[in-house]
């Protein structure tokens, strides 16, 4: 091979983005994948828009799956998006006829992640997607391939850039969610239809994603326990600060001793903690190795420049004839480890309650956690406001998800309990 | 092949690291490898001391050097350390005898980095150096690979985990540096002749060794500027903290207008900038991309488990069929750009002074610092001891090394100034 022949499917700022990235540094990426790496072939909704890059001289496809089959491509790479329609049919007819592929899609990779990997296997081709999870930060070959030798036991990330920003400024201004997300709306760092953001989805398919990788496994989205950051407030904010924690969506795979655990939710972390440090869109990564410790990486989870970095990345590795597996390993070998319940989560927990200030009320709430064999660390009241509602935090020991869950049902059955306790988990790290 | 054999000269506290970390996760290695990676032979000074690790089974070669002619040998890992003697021609013979190399050897790779480079490429074999740079860290798989499509206009990083500790205590318990130092050689953190390490050295091999990469050009040792923290004191990390800085031993390189700086010294970064978080013994380093932004990766930078861990990654590449250029593109391409001079560098800088408190002083130096074209961003001073010797601190606005050099040998002179002028460079992040 003399050139790497790029077509590219999905033409919007990423793909604009790796467009112009191949022309730009395109004299220092033929030297570093020791060949030229030249988009011949395009495919876009709308030929007459301008993207600010230009795209003389391509051959365009009304059908991106003509790219599939085009004599003239010698690698796909999928913009489109979606975990199903044009983006999977595009992938998979690639692999069939031999083209390797390179895809930002994280919900395609974290919901048919399985099939395609083991389509790609039989065919022999590469199935690339930095670019899916974290951006511009080198965060799969880091894990993959920089960290192989380690059992890595905890992965965790944050993964969704609209949701740490939203958080950040939560903290920073002191204003609520709804306020925030509408802020945030106008500036155009979240989508006017914002649930797979806030709602946790795009980061439950990226964790889904690491956690097959890192623990060598089949990928199981189903599996993720799913919680956003709609519920999170700025008094439990203010509580966090005061408690010395951070609260972060977080994306966390961990070993657990039935299995591993994968969850996505607002947690608390310490303030001294590497992710706690980390604000705005930033996306990050920890994780823990046997041998090596903790690695952590940080950078830009979005964005046009970012995410064509992680797609040029993979381009060069497939020009210089690299190809290892999918999920790290022959699809045979995988994992069967089973994916254990958020039930079965083990952990501290932060609890507010909003609590009519009258005598008896803490009796009431501390007895039921003690029958539920709860312990608890701290206990933070303001004031008094007799006959008003107070709220009352109380930060348990580690403790069980189930047992906690089944002391807060009755603590929401006390008389005196205003609102739906608030639960949010406490991480170490 | 079958199984990837491998023989390791060396088994101080790495080379039994890595023995062990193949031991323990040799399932796991097999499985990412796509086949087992095996210790089949080992050479080291003393057959007779307890390392820990079993070494039954293993052929034992009194000198290192037959490793490269071991026909049971596929890959030779070389943990001899330092630049000359065994290690450069154990290194030689097995790239001259066709075998791949994977060494964690700093000193070897900056030095002679480039022979042995073109001599790997003619051999069309592997020299693998993840090791050498930021131990468990990824970087080198990270800048090489992962950011492979940016220009990269930046690297700044923490690269000598000793310094780092030892200026991390200083700034904690308020010490010297060389009381610090000989608690840090007491706890066995700091080597009995710790001027490897706490003049520079060590960080500037791995800088010379990182600027090859990023910039894609000859590693050129010779060429970076080096200066240790002896010179740090306890007056000057009090100023730092009180102006906002955390002093740290950093190594840059980065693009100029005249060609490449490469240099390794002191330096006050602002509290808030990544580098200024990293403390005690991990290393970090920062990448300035021109589409992924910046990336920033934290981990151990030395001891067995992190910089093993880094040997095993490059033994499992090697294993996949990975061959990637050194110093990330073919010999003949790298870049010829010039080395740029520190006199020619562009900075702000921290200037403290001692001075005995007379009138007229602070005039003299303003006025030198005016002639030399040196404006100032701020002044520090506190209250008055008259006729005694105070500290005056003063920071620049951005101006050239040469000018301030010029302008610091005369305010040396004056009669009122009482010693040398602590000059340390201040960096944006």
């Amino acid at each position: 091979m003399t050139s790497l022949r790029v077509g590219i499917a999905g033409l919007g700022t990423v793909g604009a983005g790796v467009v112009r990235l191949l022309q730009d540094n395109a004299e220092l990426i033929a030297m570093r994948a020791g060949m030229p790496v030249l988009v011949t072939a395009v495919s876009a909704r709308d030929r007459g828009l301008d993207r600010g890059v230009s795209l003389a001289g391509l051959r365009w496809h009304d059908d991106a799956r003509a790219l599939a089959s085009d004599a003239d491509v010698d690698v796909v790479v999928e913009l489109i998006g979606g975990a199903e329609g044009l983006a999977k049919s595009l992938v998979e007819l690639s692999i069939a006829a031999g083209k390797p592929v390179v895809t930002a899609n994280k919900a395609l990779l974290a919901i048919h992640g399985t099939a395609l990997a083991q389509a790609a296997e039989e065919s022999g081709v590469v199935l690339g997607f930095e670019a899916a999870v974290a951006g511009g930060i080198p965060v799969i070959k880091a894990l993959r391939e920089g960290l192989a030798g380690n059992r890595i036991s905890r992965v965790a990330g944050i993964l969704n850039g609209t949701c740490n920003y939203i958080l950040t400024v939560m903290r920073v201004e002191g204003k609520d969610f709804a306020e925030v997300l509408a802020d945030a709306q106008a500036l155009g760092y979240a989508e006017a239809d914002p649930s797979f953001d806030v709602d946790g989805v795009d980061a439950a398919h990226k964790l889904a994603i690491l956690a097959a990788l890192v623990f060598g496994r089949k990928v199981d989205f189903e599996a993720v326990h799913v919680e956003g950051i709609r519920r999170i407030n700025a008094l439990d904010i203010s509580f966090a600060e005061e408690l010395g924690y951070r609260i972060k969506l977080l994306g966390i795979a961990q070993e657990a001793e039935a299995g591993v655990e994968m969850r996505v939710h607002p947690a608390m972390v310490p303030k001294a903690a590497l992710l706690a440090s980390v604000d705005g869109v930033f996306n990050a990564v920890l994780a823990q190795g046997d041998f090596v410790g903790q690695v952590f990486l940080q950078g830009r989870g979005a964005g046009a420049g970012p995410t064509a970095s992680a797609v040029v990345a993979d381009l060069i590795d497939i020009a210089r004839g690299s190809n290892i597996p999918v999920w790290g390993a022959a699809g045979g070998l995988l994992s069967a480890s089973p994916a254990v319940p958020i039930s079965q989560h083990h952990g501290a927990y932060f609890l507010r309650l909003m609590v009519v200030d009258q005598p008896g009320v803490l009796a009431d709430v501390t007895a039921i956690l003690r029958d539920h064999g709860v312990s608890l660390e701290s206990m933070l009241q303001h004031g008094r406001k007799p006959g008003e509602a107070v709220p009352i935090v109380l930060v348990t020991h580690e403790t069980n998800e189930a047992a906690i869950e089944k002391a807060i049902a009755r603590i929401a059955m006390l008389e005196a309990v205003l609102e739906t306790p608030a639960l949010i988990r406490i991480e170490p790290s």
